[in-house]
């Protein structure tokens, strides 16, 4: 046995539900099936109610089991049913479980029973393609899976899962981007076992595409540009359905990259990374000072954010604060985002200096641009700022003036206090959080957040680091 | 009148050469002429000893004159005899005078002669388009404009001269890279006035095209793909010569603005510009002090180049250095050469700041480049200016690293040391001067220079300010 292979049975001896543990599992989701069941024939309402996900495909991880109940019903029942009576049924069904209503693209209900999630769900009964509701393919995806999948690469799926899950690819979320359990298991099945699929995403490229059922057999080229995107996993119960679609670039990235790195270093850190501790203060301050980059946070409070959709504004508002304090001069190095999806939310920035040279060359118009000139001529003379020229330079007029914010720290506060900082490019969800009340701190004031917030300073630590726990150092020499 | 034909009479009364000054020049023309044309005769020599330049044409300033007496030698005379009998006749007819060998293309004496310069230069007799030497071409310049610029334009030749010095655009030597006395001359021919020229410049742009004795008439757009440049200044006795070819695009583009401020605010200050006083060291750091740029400095000796090459090596070497410096992430705001072209030379550097920000990321390459992965992550892994990462962003792998250059000055005096400083772009002979011995100075110790340069304050001054003298002050809002 090789060492990956020693590696993968090692892993899969730990992740592999135990008996006793399959047995309590299947035990509540059975009671909650049933009483769901009987609720419904009480009521005189014909739905089907189905075990789904993992559980059903029996792919769960051990201590991880989600039980996901999906009730079917007929395409003639409203869609506000699912919002009244339905959820009163399902909080009827799963009475004595802490209870809360979760919003996909229709409202769910999501219950914690002993420490296992329970999810109850309601979607339609029709034909593929004929989808009315988000939630209506999953159904299809267990029958897919159930037929298709034999017993022998299961374990092969649950290696797979959690290797998502060590490296942070795990998860369809806005928050996370990466692959979905229905994803892992039809790469599973596509390339025959967990280190087929590493070997094979080695070959993926910008455009990747996987058609498990052959919907595009000869036609491949028509579904790159149908889907248009970096990975296209065809769903084989629906083929204008991208699987892959919730996966970002960078994460598709980061698989491969870990992929590559586990055929070549093989390593239990994949599965199980190391957890970073807490950061001191004075540790804060130590790593601050020798790294001599500048780290900006904009702290504010996101209560009542459905994750999703506060995910969704805060990598828009990342992205657009980089091109905004690009535009003005700064280098963004990188940049993060935290929340504790529930009240807290921390938009995180590194600068390789929050102050910029105070002077800057400012081009203007060519010399026979005879519109602008005067303008150019007029406003740069009469400006205190200015501190040579204006001269000619090529074909233009050029003055070197002193640069209005050269200080990234007081032009984000100036800004955010202004209409919530839209103009910066907050996106609109969070710039109303921020009209409520935003800080920015810099440098060693985030050791404040570190106190204040829960996971922050872990989290922190791991974005100072960087780098990947699985990427193990490099003996031999450079170059 | 009015304000511009007012202020024109001025200068015009001021730089046309009263009958004494034009008595005592032409007589001292006269007598080398004479002396010239005994010399020849009397070692059976052929040629013809002829006067030249502004004088001949009378075009030249009160106060500026320059004798030009060409010999033009029939074409089976070698090259060789220019550097040798020639020189010695030219000296001989000299007698008396201080006498300086130059070199354009060929050797010729200058002498300083009660202040005013004659110059004694060798040329060939030969048909137009047969030019055997680079100076067989002005005897016909002079015909053609003695024969073709009527008087009434000679002042408004005068004015346009004038004019070119005030703003420092005069001149077709590499330093100057301007207009030169001919090229004066045939704009107020074409354009039919001094006023008339500035007006016409308004409407140039890259590719502005001049051509007098029509040798490109209906084949416009083939002068400009045969010329390629900026401006074009068709020869009217050399169909394939641009005229204006020395003139670089800045300093076509400066006058252009001047010609547009001057229309717009005539003044006397285009003709005689103020002259800078000198800076003093606590000046020179106080300015530096309140402008917050940094000013480096790199002092050579350069005995013994002649100016045209000297100049050519500066403006290279400043060109290159920009480059440089950008790339190594530094903001290069201004450039500027200065020499006494006798023994030192000085390149001016202002940049926003001598000082980089010490961490820089540096992007690898995509994750699925498997021959240059495993090399960028060993190399980076092992570097002890590792600052966070590799991680992945977007498809690449990137690292936060040290910069290994952070300070500019730094950077120049260790590059300067290793063979003269050709591996950061010095130019070849300027780098030989470089490895004689050169000094880095930044900030407050250019003052050094101040003091053991004559002229150098001045110049540096000027360049500090960067405005040029005309250009003045604008009431009215700005905006």
């Amino acid at each position: 046995m090789g060492a990956h292979e020693e590696i993968c049975s090692r892993v899969l001896e730990a992740i592999t539900p135990k008996p006793e543990e399959r047995r309590k599992v299947m035990s509540l989701a059975e009671s909650v099936i049933q009483r769901l069941k009987s609720l419904l024939e009480a009521e005189g309402i014909k739905a089907e109610v189905r075990l789904e996900g993992s559980l059903a495909k029996d792919t769960w991880l051990s201590g991880e089991a989600d039980v996901d109940i999906f009730v079917r019903f007929r395409p003639d029942v409203p869609k506000e049913f699912f919002k009244t009576r339905f959820l009163k049924l399902a909080r009827k069904a799963t009475e004595g479980y802490r209870q809360v209503e979760r919003y996909a693209e229709h409202p769910y209900l999501e219950c914690l029973a002993d420490g296992v999630r329970v999810n109850v769900v309601p979607c339609y009964d029709v034909k593929p393609g004929k989808w009315l509701s988000a939630t209506d393919r999953t159904p299809y995806h267990t029958d897919f899976i159930k037929a298709n999948l034999p017993d022998r690469l299961k374990g092969d799926v649950r290696l797979l899962k959690k290797f998502m899950k060590g490296i942070g690819a795990y998860g369809a979320e806005i928050r996370v981007g990466g692959f979905s359990g229905y994803l892992c298991e039809l790469l599973v099945l596509y390339y025959g076992g967990f280190l087929e699929v590493l070997k094979g995403a080695l070959r993926w490229r910008k455009g990747a595409l996987i058609d498990l059922a052959g919907h595009y057999k000869g036609r491949e080229e028509e579904a790159r540009e149908f889907f248009r995107h970096h990975l296209i996993v065809v769903d084989p119960v629906d083929p204008y359905r991208n699987v892959a679609a919730p996966v970002r670039l960078e994460k598709m990235c980061l698989f491969m990259a870990a992929a590559r790195e586990f055929l070549l270093r093989p390593s239990e850190m994949f599965f199980f990374p190391s957890k970073p501790g807490p950061l001191a203060p004075e540790e804060l301050r130590d790593v601050l000072r020798s790294r001599e980059t500048s780290l900006l946070a904009i702290y504010m409070r996101v209560k009542g954010m459905v994750p999703d959709v506060l995910w969704g504004q805060v990598f828009r508002t990342l992205r657009a604060l980089r091109g905004t304090l690009g535009r003005m001069g700064f280098e963004v190095l990188r940049t993060a985002g935290w929340s504790d999806e529930q009240e807290h939310c921390v938009l995180l920035l590194e600068l390789a200096s929050s102050r910029l040279p105070l002077v800057v060359r400012k081009i203007g118009p060519p010399v026979w641009v005879e519109e602008h000139i005067e303008r150019f001529l007029r406003k740069n003379m009469a400006d205190p700022g200015l501190v040579s020229g204006p001269y000619v330079e090529g074909d233009r007029w050029v003055v070197l003036v002193k640069r209005k914010w050269p200080d990234a720290k007081e032009f984000l506060a100036k800004h955010l206090s202004e209409e919530g900082g839209r103009q910066i490019g907050i996106a609109p969800l969070l710039a109303k959080c921020v009209e409520e009340g935003f800080q920015v701190l810099e440098g060693e004031e985030l050791a404040k957040l570190c106190g204040k917030l829960k996971g922050f300073s872990e989290f922190l630590r791991n974005f100072l680091i960087g780098r990947p726990t699985w990427l193990v150092g490099r003996s031999g020499k450079a170059g």
